[in-house]
């Protein structure tokens, strides 16, 4: 098999168990894969040197559900036996003292922490990361989890974590075209994960199917019972933002309805007059907590990033009771986004305004900062791939999330079925 | 002079500024207060080999607002150069890789870093802390947060760090007697601090003063500006919980009319009908987050306390839907109280149902879970001595941070006046 980095881990579990692939011989293909490739790419901002031995330490019988998987892990997110550097010149040398619970819980499962994957440090601003988008390497994989979003779409390793806290997971899976679920907020620890801004921080997971999807979700406890209908039934929403929608965005949104005409009901969705204010509540928010969370680092010298003191010092004047009615308008919202939405079996959104964009930028989170802000379970779901990819996003309601992957799955053949036309190319 | 370690940091940083006391004076008589206590008080789990050097090295000229001052930090926030255990066996020999943001700012302000106190394990359940109440060892100091409040009341160090998810800064200030804020929540970053739960956990601090509680939420920045009014109007309540508060407690309550009368205007304030399920909301968030934050946990093996056991398998069947139904609900009751009091200069609530118990318990939070829920600042003011510590908060709208500080220190000497009359003792 020369294609075996191509493998989805559901895939090469199953090839394990009935014998026909080893861990060993999984792990040196992902690692022959970016020996091959990353020189281009630059997914990885460190690598396991211990990789291959802890495959071979791993029998394909042994029955974890991860037994053997390689995994990349975003390196704002502590390993015990990689650096964690934020990919901040501040913490280079950084050598956490345990592995986050999120990767406590994938090694505990049989994964091999392949490496740490490049990311816009602190997965907020300053550096970007290095990272290309695969299908065309002068353009950006996206940011902050560009790394992740890279590593798994260019066939680097099956799976990754990355994190959102504006459009970080999503958005980079649109832009390199591979499945992704940034969570419910609150349901996967963020202890161990640098802290950006509490009430929106997210451990995303990256994957290339969303069988693997459901396996991490499962590991995770992702909740979301019951089965999605056989037709269900999809609100199509273009967000308060459309106007900022490139055209082939835009295309992709109105190919919908006759694309998942097949398998799916669909019916455009407008959110409510007063809801226009998710971005700008989103910012405040953001922001607010990454005044607190930041304040520590001026005190470390000429190292920081601009960025980062502008934050703690509160440059943009959002004010601490300013985040606390934040807070509050966000309720409101969310319960009128799940009371509105109720009647759909999920609502199909931009996953980023367009193709990636030529360069290193992390892109414009318009289309998925307001989802965040209310806390809801986002999936990417590849659907275009040429001439490069991009993708829609299912939302759901709050704790839908299993249920969301499931629902993913079982529309995502139609979505990729055929590119939308595009009359117009367009960077962001 | 020979009562050195009884000075508040304020002071203390007042003669060092004019040449009276040099921070290794300082530091020296904090750690002979602490051998000559704590072998029955046992407040502190670690202590800094290094600290009479490293007090030493500074300047009593040194400007910086800590310069020498020491400082207790509660062990389950991360100090790079001394063991952070959590006191948990499952990490008896953890060594973090660096300081907490809120440690990091307290040493960039020239604290000594005098020892790690002690705490109930994850500050959660498991192994309580082994502290004693200063007036009276054979009772609890209350937990978590047991060690920082017994090192600050019985003079070991003028401040402490501790954390609040339930009750675990405000209950062991009363039970203990000595000035604790638990700020509003997400105002000082909770990165390096062990996760509990994500929408409660607060950094907690404890001083002997409010000058003291004032110089910490100057470093960290807490709001709230404006002086309260000369003759404040607060807001006596008494919880929907009364029924559980012991007669001590109902007395001080009693009391604060009399007591308050010369100093502020004061009215019965009942919290709406309705608000009564704060504490089942708080209890399910709690459980809930807990049971993301302690997934990782069982996989560490037999040393896990069933506790925790008990949260990563939501033992108590609070599904993560209704955590966020709870999120939503507890917006609208934050919105109620703020509007219901926004008369009012602050609100006056019991700190602790009752004295300290006898043992070692955490003791009962349902007189400060409420508050935590709806992310309020809360600050404990000492108000009787005799026969043992008892106390009250002050609780206010969300960022009123500062300004309750000095609402708190104008109105503390009529509280602590006189010790209220107390027919009947009794443990709860």
């Amino acid at each position: 098999m020369t294609d075996l980095s191509r493998l989805d881990a559901t895939t090469a579990r199953a090839l394990m168990r009935d014998g026909r692939l080893t861990p060993r011989e999984l792990t040196r293909a992902c690692l022959a894969r970016i020996a091959e490739r990353d020189g281009e790419i630059r997914a990885w901002l460190s690598l396991n040197p211990r990789a291959e031995a802890e495959a071979s330490a791993i029998a394909a019988s042994d029955p974890r559900p991860l037994a053997g998987i390689p995994v990349g892990i975003k390196d704002v997110i502590d390993t015990v036996d990689l650096p964690t550097t934020h990919n901040s010149p501040l913490y280079s040398t950084r050598r956490p003292a345990d592995d986050a619970p999120c990767v406590e819980i994938l090694r505990a499962a049989g994964a091999i922490i392949l490496g740490k994957t490049d990311t816009t440090e602190f997965a907020a601003a300053g550096r970007n990361a290095m990272t290309g988008c695969p299908a065309d390497p002068s353009r950006t994989s996206g940011g902050s989890s560009a790394g992740s979003a890279a590593a798994v779409a260019d066939f680097h390793v099956p799976l990754a974590l990355g994190t959102q806290t504006g459009g970080s997971t999503i958005r980079p899976a649109s832009f390199c075209g591979t499945p992704a679920i940034k969570p419910s907020w609150g349901l996967i620890s963020t202890e161990g994960v640098k802290l950006y801004a509490n009430s929106l921080d997210t451990v995303g997971l990256y994957a290339r199917s969303f069988d693997d999807l459901a396996l991490l979700g499962g590991l995770y406890g992702l909740p979301g019972a019951g089965e999605p209908p056989a037709r269900p039934t999809l609100a199509l929403c273009l967000t308060p933002y459309a106007d900022e929608l490139a055209p082939e965005a835009r295309a992709l949104m109105q190919s919908l309805p006759e694309r998942l005409a097949p398998v799916a009901d669909t019916e455009w969705l407008q959110l409510p007059a007063g809801m226009e204010d998710l971005d700008a509540l989103h910012r405040c928010v953001q922001m607010s907590e990454g005044a607190a969370a930041m304040r520590n680092l001026p005190l470390r010298g000429a190292l920081v990033h601009q960025a980062f003191l502008d934050r703690a010092n509160r440059s943009e004047g959002h004010t601490a009771r300013q985040m606390f009615e934040a807070y509050d308008r966000l309720a409101d919202h969310r319960r009128t986004f799940e009371t509105l939405t109720a009647p759909y079996d999920a609502v199909i959104a931009p996953a980023a305004p367009g193709f990636a964009p030529i360069g290193r930028s992390a892109g414009n989170p318009k289309f998925n900062a307001l989802w965040t802000a209310m806390q809801l379970p986002c999936i990417h779901v590849p659907a275009v791939s040429e001439p490069l990819p991009l993708g829609v996003q299912l939302v759901a309601a709050r704790a839908q999330d299993s249920r969301l992957i499931r629902l993913a799955a079982q529309i995502a053949p139609a979505l990729a079925f055929s590119p939308p036309a595009v009359t117009e190319g367009k960077d962001d």
